[in-house]
């Protein structure tokens, strides 16, 4: 594990934790236990404690006093809220970059596209939506407002936690996202605000619907399992 | 201090140190010191380092690796990024509360009302504020996403620190919040989900002015202090 020095333990130790949730190495419902991570990291308690309430604010687990902690679910309702939120929040951020972006940035964004347009040709579905979030964390500056932005540092590894069960849909999906988030940046570089906005709202959209059908699939394997291990 | 059984020990010490910067016992740029309050509390600084976690999460302090915790400045953009933030989380509560609300919740909004015109009448603005804060909480089942309602919990105690300032404005301007809330409530009992919205950003734009105009002041007097103490 190469962890980063500018890093609080804590904080590393989250890291490490919320790789493993979004990657699906850790299930929902999953009990944390948090002597075996110390045990297994040769870190103290505490230490494993503190990451505990890091990953609670950014909606991996959920801490119950006096039972600990389990890894969050992933329902369709749990998936329907957290790409609303996120509607709201990326919607009002790039509306916000619409009517703040300087030249360097505008040229940003034409990297940007080109850069993802590739990433669609390669299929290189993870690359392609973490290159999209880590652009909108870019726009923290632009949009200059440390709560919004702080909301989406929050929203982020449970956004990935979803879009990582995406990772097998075909390449006319992400031909179709690609499209889609063109129409986004097209607005914000014509300082479109409102449209840019309205754009972001169906991005999501369309994202949210992969996952939520990936998500769908999932369970029923899950299920077919289940039966198959009944009989 | 008599601390509520169902938290955690982290989260009573939370709620303490949080009582102490909401009313502004703590200062903006003050140094927590984990040893003295751990101290004073008679409890181990393990459990004051997930306080903090719990304080940061709420904005009112910011965690500085290897530098300790600070309470967070209240500046006039750190005002106007709060209070725009709440009106896009706020506004959105009330839209979802006005499809949503059932019979009983009708009756509760109704009682508001009668509470928060006494309150006018008594001229108590902090409870005044409480209780639209509180029924804010109680649409949580309402609105049904779990991600909004914590974000709206996370900055409900920089809010409660930022109308603290407010607590000697005058009963004319207690008297125009009340109209501006009973707007939100009057649209959300006829279902009218994007007037709540904009009466409730309305609400909120009157509580940010009166906010600034008190930063401003005190800003005011702690510069003639200053100055006379140069003297």
């Amino acid at each position: 594990m190469a962890f980063q020095a500018a890093e609080s333990l804590s904080e590393q130790i989250a890291r490490h934790i919320a790789e493993q949730i979004i990657t699906g190495e850790l299930v929902e419902g999953e009990r944390i236990q948090e002597l075996r991570i110390a045990r297994d990291l040769n870190v103290s308690r505490g230490s494993v404690r503190e990451a505990l309430l890091i990953l609670e604010r950014s909606y991996l687990i959920e801490i119950y006093p006096r039972r600990g902690a389990i890894v969050a679910e992933m329902s369709v309702q749990q998936i329907k809220s957290l790409f609303d939120v996120s509607m709201l929040i990326l919607g009002t951020m790039v509306q916000r970059t619409s009517e703040t972006w300087r030249q360097s940035d505008g040229e940003m964004m034409n990297q940007l596209v080109l850069s993802l347009s590739e990433q669609v040709r390669a299929g290189d579905i993870e690359q392609f939506y973490d290159q999209i979030f880590v652009f909108l964390q870019k726009t923290h500056q632009m949009v200059n407002n440390a709560y919004l932005a702080d909301m989406f540092e929050n929203l982020l590894p449970a956004l990935r936690r979803s879009y990582f069960l995406t990772l097998n849909t075909s390449k006319r999906e992400l031909q179709e996202a690609f499209e889609l988030f063109r129409h986004v940046i097209d607005a914000i570089l014509i300082r479109k605000g409102d449209q840019a906005a309205v754009f972001m709202e169906d991005f999501c959209r369309h994202l949210r619907n992969l996952v939520l059908d990936s998500l769908a699939r999932m369970k029923q394997i899950e299920l077919a399992w289940a039966q198959r291990s009944r009989r």
